[in-house]
């Protein structure tokens, strides 16, 4: 094949290519070069894995003049021979015969040069950080911890239903919620009595960013026994902490005919072959970031895997509380909510291992959850993991019309408005069961990362909507 | 096993089980029942597919004041025998032995009786329509689609990244923008000059909701190297068409180093490969569209699958539309954008299969496309398939500071707000390209569905979000 019809094989493909002492064409960005005045040394990156490409140089060929714009961040195109490696630390490497620099980066101005930058000031580059080994080895985990959610649940006969993000609706009362308007912010339209006129608006009414997509997921499991959503939601809280964002994404299982039981037995599943994906498939990116920051995070990781998660109700984790030998900042008695101490007191100390709580008071849940039979407690369940505490909630829902109803009168939730999620149990109401599985505390929680803006790629929160 | 230890089975594996003769439990929603005074034949439907199994209740057991209950749309547990079907279409039905009602459906208010009901009566009650046979098949088709997109790119090397939401830009230009916002409509605050002070917003300045992920995509791509996004997209244009949605979601693939023809390559591949899965996955389901709404449907499928896509120039489409016999309502001229009728005409009556065109005239195309060397057209491809026109929209990038620059300039577009954007090209630049895809407009054509609110579970459009 003519040299100039050969096609660009990626990096990640060529290191682990036995097809040796061939022809390649490679493209990717510069991220070093050294070497003396015999020869120099390029390690390129194309973001397919974490592993950089030796790209050796000789001087007779490239003169270092030549190479002068071959800097740190420079995208160039290389053709080569690829030969077993004479260094340490990759097994092949590419005698480049023509490099070609596609792209610059100025030196001077390029702020991603070779020593080492802040997670800090990275956040206010977002746009360049995927660039790092440590952004490009979190997004590739991202990546595959979503494909592996599509995947679990494809397999297992669930659909994919797509909530809405726009919702007429605010009752659910997870959070406070943005506004959606295309009003005039100046001079709104406004009504007699002088109030805004959101008849007007786009939507004929008042409309938010969703906080959760699980009521409608209800609607959809309803009739197609097994969904899931995956989609982003919002909360519009003032909270400027590393565990908090105005926009993240959710994964919100919702199963007919499932009780707390089966809920259970899915969420430790999922969450088990989640981790169990990461650590088969991203395994390269995984050791850099144990390596980089966290010597204990593979062996957390394992420790997912290899446990069955321990299932207590609320009431017997209190009782293990209140008897606990640790002073708690907040004390704990029966009836008030656990903070995020007791939830790691329960697993990183006294179990040792993710925990799963179930049968809460029924003041601290949502109106939707199942009462259980002594109307104290709802069929709740919170699944706590280590470093992070509640990484899902879930349970079982009211099916009940009048017992859901109820709820709702007592909690102030206005049926009228949610006419179309009682209709559910009105017609053809069955038991079931879902949860919620906040994506981000996900990512947090693979990749050992502990600033929640450092898993998404363009973190929102108060004060910054950049990029 | 004890009866009460039998776990439920899903009807679409019991429909295809070849383990007969077994006790079975089985849970769903009455689709219908029928009979006489010595059996009552009850057709249930869990949502796993669009068959319904056949439920025998024997008179002897089942007096049929007994299933009185056993109404339409009412949801029940049966438990049963396991046998082959004496009757015609289907292979296996269950001699109840239990029927257990979870939920009643009184048969005076329940909406989803036997008698079809129209697809506008359905939008009305978008919270019930999952349980028709059209919009189960619709949804399960659509899960199908939305795995195909993520399986595809995850086989091919590209990694899925979550591009924002929320965006304090809005220079893209692709369409009319809704506000998001927590200032207190009523009063927001003012600056001294009396308009709205958008730094006490919760983002300290003005937001919207994203029209594109692609910007964004672009800074992932020369990074990660192939990306893509899967998310909502949104238009608060006031459009109340069967063609418009105002939250829609859409896929854009955005790959370093690919030009023009590789992203032709990809696009046609990528359609193909989805068509195909639909094919392979929801037999069942477009053979009931395909009966029910569109007897061509399944044929153009596979015209999608078996053909090469046809590749032109805009430029040679002007010139056959000009020489075309038919009279076109808007005359096409060299420069104007072309409309529907005339990309229905290039693919349904000229070439008789799909069409791409590319290089478009500059000014009717985007600022980051590139430009062509004779500075009058850039490298834009459209995909245009059959009964839908558009389907994909895409170009290889001006990768060139300086021309992207001039083009920014020549069209408005505020340099500083996308300072960012520009660093791409600033640092480390790279050929490449990417596309969109309206993820409804292709469930709209492997559905063959006709109004684009019948492919998305709760449309949102002008005075509308409901649910």
């Amino acid at each position: 094949m003519p040299a100039d019809q050969l096609r660009r094989t990626r990096i990640q493909d060529l290191l682990t290519s036995t097809d040796l002492n061939r022809e390649v064409l490679v493209k990717g960005w510069v991220r070093t070069r050294r070497g003396n005045k015999y020869v120099q040394f390029i390690a390129l990156n194309d973001g397919s894995g974490l592993a950089t490409l030796q790209v050796v140089a000789d001087a007779e060929k490239f003169p270092e003049e030549s190479l002068k714009e071959v800097t740190t961040g420079s995208c160039v195109a290389v053709r080569g021979l690829l030969v077993p490696s004479q260094g340490k630390g990759q097994a092949v490497e590419v005698q480049a015969s023509s490099i070609e620099v596609l792209g610059t980066a100025d030196p001077e101005a390029y702020p991603l040069q070779k020593k080492a930058t802040s997670l800090e000031h990275l956040r206010e580059i977002a746009h360049l950080r995927p660039r790092t080994n440590t952004f490009g080895a979190v997004l590739r985990i991202r990546h595959a911890l979503a494909f592996a959610v599509h995947d679990y649940f494809n397999r297992h006969g669930f659909y994919y239903v797509h909530t809405p993000i726009i919702t007429g609706s605010d009752a659910e009362g997870a959070g406070q919620m943005f506004r959606v308007t295309t009003l005039p912010p100046e001079h709104p339209p406004r009504t007699e009595d002088g109030s805004v006129d959101f008849s007007e608006d786009f939507f004929g009414k008042q409309t938010n960013l969703t906080v959760s997509g699980q009521l409608e997921g209800e609607l959809a499991a309803m009739a197609l026994g097994q969904v899931y959503t995956f989609g982003p939601t919002f909360r519009a809280e003032n909270s400027n902490t590393a565990r908090h964002l105005a926009e993240f994404w959710m994964i919100e299982p919702e199963m007919a005919f499932y009780d707390l039981q089966d809920n259970m037995d899915l969420a430790e599943d999922f969450l088990q072959s989640l981790v169990r994906y990461a650590l088969e498939h991203c395994a390269a990116d995984l050791q850099f970031l144990n390596d980089t920051y966290d010597k204990e995070l593979l062996e957390r990781l394992r420790s997912i895997t290899d446990n069955a998660f321990q299932r207590l109700t609320y009431t017997e984790a209190v009782e293990i509380l209140k008897s606990a030998k640790k002073k708690f900042e907040f004390p704990v008695d029966w009836g008030t909510d656990l903070q995020s101490e007791h939830e790691r007191y329960l697993v990183e100390k006294h179990f040792k291992k993710p925990v799963i709580l179930t049968n809460y008071p029924k003041e601290i849940k949502a109106f939707y959850m199942k009462l259980d039979e002594d109307g104290r407690t709802v069929r709740a369940m919170d699944v706590l993991f280590p470093g992070i505490g509640e990484i899902i909630g879930g349970s079982q829902r009211e099916e009940d019309l009048g017992k859901l109803e109820g709820r709702m009168a007592e909690m102030h939730v206005p049926t009228d408005e949610l006419w179309w999620y009682l209709d559910t149990r009105r017609f053809g109401t069955a038991p079931h069961s879902g949860f919620g599985l906040g994506f981000e505390r996900l990512v947090l929680f693979v990749t050992g990362m502990t600033n929640i803006r450092d898993v998404i790629p363009f973190p929102r929160f108060p004060k910054n909507a950049e990029f």
